[in-house]
Parts: C-alpha cells; structure tokens; sequence
C-alpha cells in the first residue's frame, strides 16, 4: 500500500491528535465517572420538543425543507433580535448562518489569515482556537488571562502594537473554556476600544453567553463595538443541542458576500431542515424554559462541584467561582503533573481534561478541567471524592 | 465604520462570487424556468420517509442522537457494503463520514496541499473543486476533457510527469458536472495505474454514481485501486436530499485519524441525528425505491429535453449525452457569448448556467450547463423553445 508519510501539508502533518476526542473514548467505560466532557447533560436536552419541531416543519414546508436553500431568513431575524437582548445592535443581513462556532472561526481565518501571519489568542484556551489559528499557519501570540477577571487587556494591547499587526484576536469572554471565568465589564469595553484603535479585527467566540446561573448578566464585547470591529460567534449547540449543528456569526454586512462564497467553498451550507426546525423551536418559546432548566440544574451542579472540591481539596488546590457555562479550572500543587496523574485518575475510575492542552506556550501542567454539567450531583460528589484520593496520595 | 478592503487574506480576496448561487437568486422568480440547477425536484424528494425515520431515531435513542458523538458506526457499515456493491473492496474503517463532498475536498486539500502547490483538475469542472484547489492556494494544472470519453488520461500522464509533482488530481467520473459525460472504463483503470505509478493522490469526486438510468454501470475509479491512492468522496445529497448534509469519503485507514482531527479542526463532525435518520433510512430499504423513482423520473426528463434540443436547435448546436446524473453540456456557434446572452434568456424568462464559470483556464465562451433533474417535461419543453427562440435570434 501506498505511503503517504511525506505527502501531506504542513498543516495536516504538525496537527495534533484531540486530547479531549481522546478521552472521548476512553470514558465511554460506564464504571468512569468523566468529569471530562464539555456536554450538556443528556437528560436535559428538549428532546420531545425538538423533535415536535422537525415534525412541524417537514409536514409543513415538504421538500423545501429537504433542499439546497439559501440561508433562512426567519432564523437570521430571530438571532439578530436575541443579539438585540444581549445588548447588541444587530439586523438580520449582519447574521451569518454556521454549522456551529469552529465553522465560524475556520470561516474567519480563512477570511483574515495567511500563513506566517501573527495572530492573537488567550494563553489558556479552547483547543478549536489552536487548531483555527496555529494548526492553519498562524504565529500565534498568547496573551494572560487573570482567574477572576479574564484576559490581560494590556497584554492585548502590547500584543496588537507590535508589527505586523495581527490578522485578529479570539477571546472567550463568557464562561471561558477552560478556564470557567468571565471577563469583567471594564475589560470589554476595553478590548473592543482597543481592536478599533489598533484595527485588529476581535473574534467573541461565544458559545456560553445564555448559560449564566449566576451573577449580573454582561453585554458581549460586540455591545461595545461601535466600528464594526468585532465579530461575534454564537452557537445552539448549547443552549440547544449539539446535535443541531447549528451556530452563528455578527458580522459587518459588507463583509458578509465574503462570508458566504468562503463558506460555500467549506461545504456549501447548512442544513436547510435544522435551520427552520431550530427556528419552530424558538419560535414556540420553546427556548426559554429550557434554559431555565438548564442553569437551574447547573446551578446546583456546579454547587455540589465547589462543595465538594472545597471540602475535600481545599488545603491544596484552588479553582475558578464561574457563574455560568460548563467548567471549573483546577490548579494543583505545583509538583503534580496532571497529564502524569491522568492514568492513575482513570484507574480509580474518574477523568478530567489535564490543563496542558489548552496552554498554548506550554506550562500549566498542574492543571485541569472539570466539567460540571453532564454528570448528576451524587455522580460529582462521587466523582470529586475519587479525584481527591488520586490528588492526595501525591501530597 | 471600519473598512476590511485590505485586511482579508489571500485566498478571501481573490474568491469569486458563485455564479451558481447568484444565479439560484435571480431564478427564484416563478416566472422564470430554470434550467440552471443542480437539484434534484422538489417532488421527487423521500420528505415523509425521512420524516418517519428521524422520529424513530429520536424516539429509540433519544438524547444519543442529539449530542456530540463518534461517527455512527452502523452508518459507516452500511457505506462500506455500499461501496462493496460498487465494486469497492471497503471496510468501515475505511469511510469517514463528511457534510457532503464539497467538505470532502476542503478536507483533502487540506491534508495534501500547501499554497503554491500544482494539483491536476479537468479543464471544464465543478466551480466547487476550483475554490478547493485554487481558492486554496494551488497552482492548477488543467487536463482537457473528451465529451464522449471524460477526462484525457494522456494529458493526466503528462500532468503526473511534471516536477514538482501535483499533490493529487480531482476527476468527477460519473455523469460530469457539468459535462454530463462519463469517463470510459478503460480511462478508469488507466487513471488508477498512473495515480499508482506517478504516486500522486486521485480524488474520485463521485456524487452522481447512484444516479444511472441507461447503458451499463461502470466501477468507480476507486475499484480499479490496488495501492490506497484513490479518494472516492461519496454523498447522500442527491441519492437522498441535499439537506441531510451528508457524504463520505473511503481512505486508507492510515489516514483517517489525520483526517479525523483535520475535519475536528474544521466544523468539529456531522450531526449524529442525521447520521442515525439516514443510516434508518437505509437500513429499512427505502433507498432502492427511491433511487428507482428518480432515475425513472430522470430518464424521462433527460429524453425530453434531448428530444427538444434536436427539433429546435439540432441545426446550429452539440450537446452530450448523459446516461444518469442531472446535466447536459450544450455547445452554440462559436460567435455566440453565452455570458452575455444570459440576459436575454432571463427576459426570455428561462435561465442556465453559461460555461464559462466551469472553464479553469478560460475559453468556452459559446457553452452552457442545462440541468434536466429539476423541472418536468412539460416546463423543459417551454424552456427549451425559449432558449431557442433566444439562441436562433443570434444565429
């Protein structure tokens, strides 16, 4: 058979393996408690409801629903009324329709990035971010995020003053992934008057925004935009399902004809029928008792998580308050490797994410996630009192 | 409000427009007939067996089929016996499900190509494989196509023999979009001994295959493949509907964990609910029935607008000659600008696709894409004696 180790691209050759598809897999053994995934939990997904919707919108629309479409226009009016809600002005011609927010970031990558070309990122941050930005040639310059008040806007700044200027930003503003913690207001309003100054664009990868349990509500980073600067990523795939495939970009609208023929050059376009069934849903106001639900539930999960990490590591180990989203960042004792400690974890039957992956300039090793949304409280009380055995048995 | 003119990236700002999807705009006035899709007919889509199928699913799995999850193993099953049936020696663990096969190619560009790289594609194809190859950097080497045997596996030799060598090449085999032809069975086997020979990837870009109504099945290209260098990409969009989003592509095994974390990088995976509706649908042996209404319905309409074309413009005009797929080639007197005409037969009230958006390197200036798939006989026959009326003004 025919060798294909020298043929491939830079790009496919130096990607590396997803640690978190990795661990996937490996917690699909039902006696592993995974404190490892970034699920909403199965047992609250509108599952009955969702599927009321594709019922409604096949006996209704036929095979419009079932071809190629342009994007629909209900839905974009839909997401630029929420945006309104959040505290953004936004019309439905500024809506891009995505198959969720890496669709989004690889679109605006495409849009922005040449290989070689710097760019700016959090120096924790989602994996996705990485592969968007540096796994497509980017030379990516990593900013600090503070644990209570998000990333280093003078960081940012120094970051943005340097030549070339960066092609764009990406920060997670809301419910950081994985840090947990959000960015203050002041920040915000910051960071967006910075990218119009500098005229680096600023990508809000935002996916958490409708999950908040707790707190004062803060408008996203687009709310303070008022150049046109700032590119907003919204997504279903929590606040609905990940299942729907469905996310979304703010964009300004002469910047969408772009938007869309790179998009179609991707995979053409998004499914015609998830679109108007996740539009019959929130049509129906089905969206806001399932959110209700939702934090409600991960109130009290993230609750029985702090609770639990307090009692049980609180003389050795510290971790982020978040007010919403899926996860609480873990920092150990300085001399506990997590990615060391992960086999012994997963022999004692419980999985987190190891910090590692997520630091973009290395470091972090004594570090994890936790996911606190896709397992019940008596799970996570089970699931903290295993992980603090592993972890003490190293202090 | 800030200006993006000279901040997008290479590729974003050469991309052209889609004539394709500016053309799907202007036609959607009823008035007009449209001969210029790429759709199957509304009528003919399976709208209320899917709809049966994705409530089973939802009913049995639930939750399962609305998350994040593996790619459906039983689907991937049933594509390898697909592919079996083909001719294709397959396994599961060959195929890896994709969004349709537009994804397919970006994916594989991906995995081959860095900027500035030759590829090989057929001077008169698909504007999809342009915006993966060009669009992403390559540096095209165009082959001619015969109309009656595909593509010239002479000048795909010549291509292969060029320093540095192409990083793979891109033929569409099966009723040609937009040519109609096929490629012969012995430039089948030819092109698989030269991909091996040469070491150069073969994309089989393979959409249409199911879509046969006449003369003999040939074997993919992908048959003819004893050393692992032939991709074939495969897609349920037109054999079901194009708003499954679904397709696949059939790969060594050793590849498809680069290509796995490639597509992660990408849109993260396709939507486990379709993946389960479709693989049901299968499973409960709707495909055969449907694929035997379509190409019933196809045949008659591709007769139908052969048979007008020869009454009304047999005297001044060529066109091939499709045993299955959605499309004919039509070529006019060579002082005729089919571009430019296009107006014309928009007042005329029909519309088609001119040739020159498929022509890689220019030319082609007097040839159009006619789709016969979408519209009944009766609205051919009009169309066809509108064109007519339009073309035979020039002559």
């Amino acid at each position: 058979m025919y060798s294909y180790t020298n043929m491939l691209s830079t790009g496919a050759s130096t990607m590396r393996r997803s640690v978190m598809r990795d661990l996937l897999k490996l917690t699909a053994d039902p006696q592993i408690i995974s404190l490892a995934g970034g699920l909403p939990a199965n047992e609250l997904l509108p599952v009955d409801e969702f599927r009321d919707c594709l019922n409604s919108v096949l006996k209704r629309e036929g095979a419009n629903a079932m071809q190629y479409r342009p994007q629909y226009r209900p839905l974009k009016e839909w997401i630029a009324g929420y945006m309104q809600t959040l505290g953004v002005f936004c019309q439905p011609d500024n809506v891009f329709i995505t198959n969720g927010n890496q669709q989004g970031l690889t679109i605006l990558s495409r849009l922005f990035l040449d290989p070689g070309q710097p760019v700016v990122i959090e120096e924790i941050t989602f994996t996705g971010i990485q592969q968007a930005t540096s796994g497509m040639g980017a030379e990516v310059r990593a900013i600090p995020v503070d644990l209570l008040t998000g990333a280093d806007d003078a960081a940012l700044e120094e970051a943005f003053r340097q030549y070339p200027r960066p092609r764009f930003a990406v920060l997670i503003p809301d419910f950081h992934n994985p840090l947990g913690v959000s960015l203050s207001a002041e920040k915000r309003s910051r960071v967006a008057a910075l990218a119009a100054e500098y005229g680096v664009p600023l990508i809000e990868d935002n996916p958490y925004i409708a999950l908040r349990f707790e707190g004062e509500a803060l408008p996203p980073i687009k709310a303070y935009d008022e150049q046109g600067v700032v590119f907003f990523l919204g997504s279903f795939s929590k606040m609905l399902a990940p299942g729907v495939r469905l996310g979304w970009i703010v964009a300004p609208t002469d910047l969408i004809p772009k938007i869309t023929v790179l998009r179609e050059s991707i995979d053409l376009e998004s499914s015609a029928l998830m679109q108007r069934a996740v539009h019959e849903f929130v049509q129906r106001g089905m969206l806001e008792p399932h959110l209700e639900q939702l934090t409600f539930e991960n109130l009290m999960r993230r609750d029985t998580m702090l609770n639990a990490l307090e009692e049980s590591l609180g003389s050795v180990a510290t971790w982020t308050h978040p007010e919403g989203g899926l996860f609480v960042w873990v920092t150990l004792p300085e001399h506990i490797d997590t990615t060391e400690m992960l086999q012994e974890a997963v022999q004692r039957q419980v999985a987190y994410v190891p910090g590692s992956p997520f630091a973009v300039a290395g470091g972090f090793h004594n570090t994890m996630r936790l996911n606190f949304s896709s397992v019940t409280p008596p799970v996570i009380r089970e699931g903290i009192a295993r992980l603090a055995e592993v972890v003490l048995s190293h202090c």
